[in-house]
């Protein structure tokens, strides 16, 4: 059932005993969300804990060392910016059909909550917990302040990608006057990068390749390059954007091998191609700008199989591939 | 003389027949405030031209190509984001010593025109201009928003820096009303590179020297290198600033040829180390965390010398420079 900010507040403040759930994979939005709210329930005397399938990232630390666990019997499950039940992943997958409050901004929600709180109009699950916080009267420390800040800030790019909105912006002036360290943050966030990342980044700006009178970039990481750079998933989290970071590049392909020996293929679109349409050819699918399909056979066989089919869309010759 | 809001409305007000003065290099700040104010007091009726000594890049286009060069009698000289007229670059000098009115954000203007209004607090020239535009009850056409919007996004890089206070995005948030395309502006200023700064960027990337336990990193970028990328001078802003990228690095070292054979040292801080201190040793100077010098003889002694400098202020035994 949709509930709207009342509801959701009153929710809050009748229960107690919270357990937060956060999705698998955690990024900025699901550890801010879940952390900013365990902070907040805590500062108006309820017991909160914040629970993931998977280890929070050392480069949270900052949001999750003030909040250790506390012990207590656990009653009242809300989840924070999970979409869907299967994104909780292995761990907290039996709390799955007991989640009492979701609050999310994902279009694509599954309701699989009792009362979900959902604003598709935010860019992050953090404005939605913002703007319940101000319903609440709930005044924020510099923390839960950050926790927020952190959310929006990557789940917008900070506040670079079209999802941002005025509103966004207005949020974060008012989070800032919480006397957050932003500046630090961002650093931390979008300068900063694991020696892994480091290395994938060497290979793939050395290693990449221009197709089409270079309209379109194509990168092949086989499982032995993913071994010697030592790169870890989440340090592959928005690579398929680097390709398209050559003015005058409209098509941009990812071909990564995975542990099976099949090839997972990202393709992005900078222009008015349609990449979920050349991708669909392929058995696979997504939207016009960002799409994937799964792919058999030697990385070089694949590359000229998906040249051919993005040749014609970037209105071109088939013969230009061996260029 | 410093003038406020009030006097600088009532200046552009009472005069016409504007020519507005960006400096040289232009950047985002200079040529947004510009072109922004140039569209504005057209838009009231207004004759106005922007200069510049140097040509506008082309990805800048969005922004200028809606305000071509109007004929008739310059009369009224202002700048924009202009801190020292030596910045008006060679072909504007003669006009520094008739600024009448100069807009600015920059503790360090030198107060070269009549009048300033100038706001130090401000993290874009661009910034002050609208607060001005705010004052003189000026509506913002979508084009003119794009205008400040960049000039703002860029000086902040994207609201990340911490010049950016609470107003810059109560201000983004206005000229987001105004319908810009501020998605596409920050792709094109912030994900687009040139072919010159992408084989920058791979020859940085694979030839970026770790030295002292990884805490400090050192790129040296030759006459021969700056050649063979192709990159401009453009290509190479802020490139100081990927040495501080790895985790862990606390220092970072730029050695760039200069085209008399001297090199360029510059040198970054992402700790409490001070690099002016170290650069002072080496007849250079700056800030904290970013400084500069200028050293003699061949890249690999001028290596030497720097870490030995270094060494110490990271606490570090000398004979680790041979990692």
């Amino acid at each position: 059932m949709r509930i709207d900010y009342d509801e959701a507040a009153k929710f809050l403040q009748e229960h107690d005993n919270y357990i937060i759930l956060t999705h698998q994979n955690p990024d900025g939005d699901t550890i801010g969300g879940g952390f900013g709210l365990c902070y907040a329930l805590r500062s108006i005397g309820k017991k909160a804990n914040v629970l993931c399938s998977d280890e929070f990232s050392e480069r949270y630390e900052f949001l999750t060392s003030g909040c250790p666990p506390m012990k207590f019997k656990h009653d009242t499950i809300v989840s924070v910016d999970v979409a869907d039940k299967a994104l909780l992943g292995s761990k907290l997958a039996h709390y799955g059909d007991y989640v009492r409050l979701c609050i999310d901004h994902h279009k694509s929600n599954t309701g699989y909550a009792e009362k979900t709180l959902l604003n598709p109009d935010a860019a992050a699950a953090c404005e939605v917990i913002y703007e319940l916080f101000v319903n609440m009267n709930i005044r924020l420390d510099v923390t839960a302040a950050e926790c927020l800040y952190t959310g929006i800030a990557t789940d917008t790019g900070c506040f670079k990608y079209s999802c941002t909105t005025g509103r966004t912006h207005i949020i974060a002036a008012e989070l800032m006057d919480c006397g957050i360290k932003f500046a630090r943050i961002n650093r931390d966030m979008f300068d900063i990068k694991s020696k892994g990342r480091v290395e994938l980044e060497r290979y793939i700006i050395s290693s990449m390749e221009y197709f089409l009178d270079d309209k379109c970039s194509l990168i092949t990481i086989t499982k032995a390059v993913t071994e010697e750079t030592g790169a870890t998933s989440s340090d592959f989290e928005g690579i398929s954007n680097l390709t398209l970071q050559l003015q005058g590049t409209r098509v941009g392909v990812v071909i990564k091998e995975r542990d099976d020996g099949k090839f997972r293929v990202s393709m992005r679109s900078a222009s008015d191609v349609d990449v979920s349409d050349i991708c669909t050819k392929f058995g696979g699918g997504g939207h016009k700008r960002a799409a994937g399909c799964l792919m058999e056979g030697s990385p070089e066989v694949i590359k000229r199989r998906l040249l051919s089919a993005i040749a014609p869309a970037l209105g071109m010759n088939l013969w230009l591939i061996d260029n």
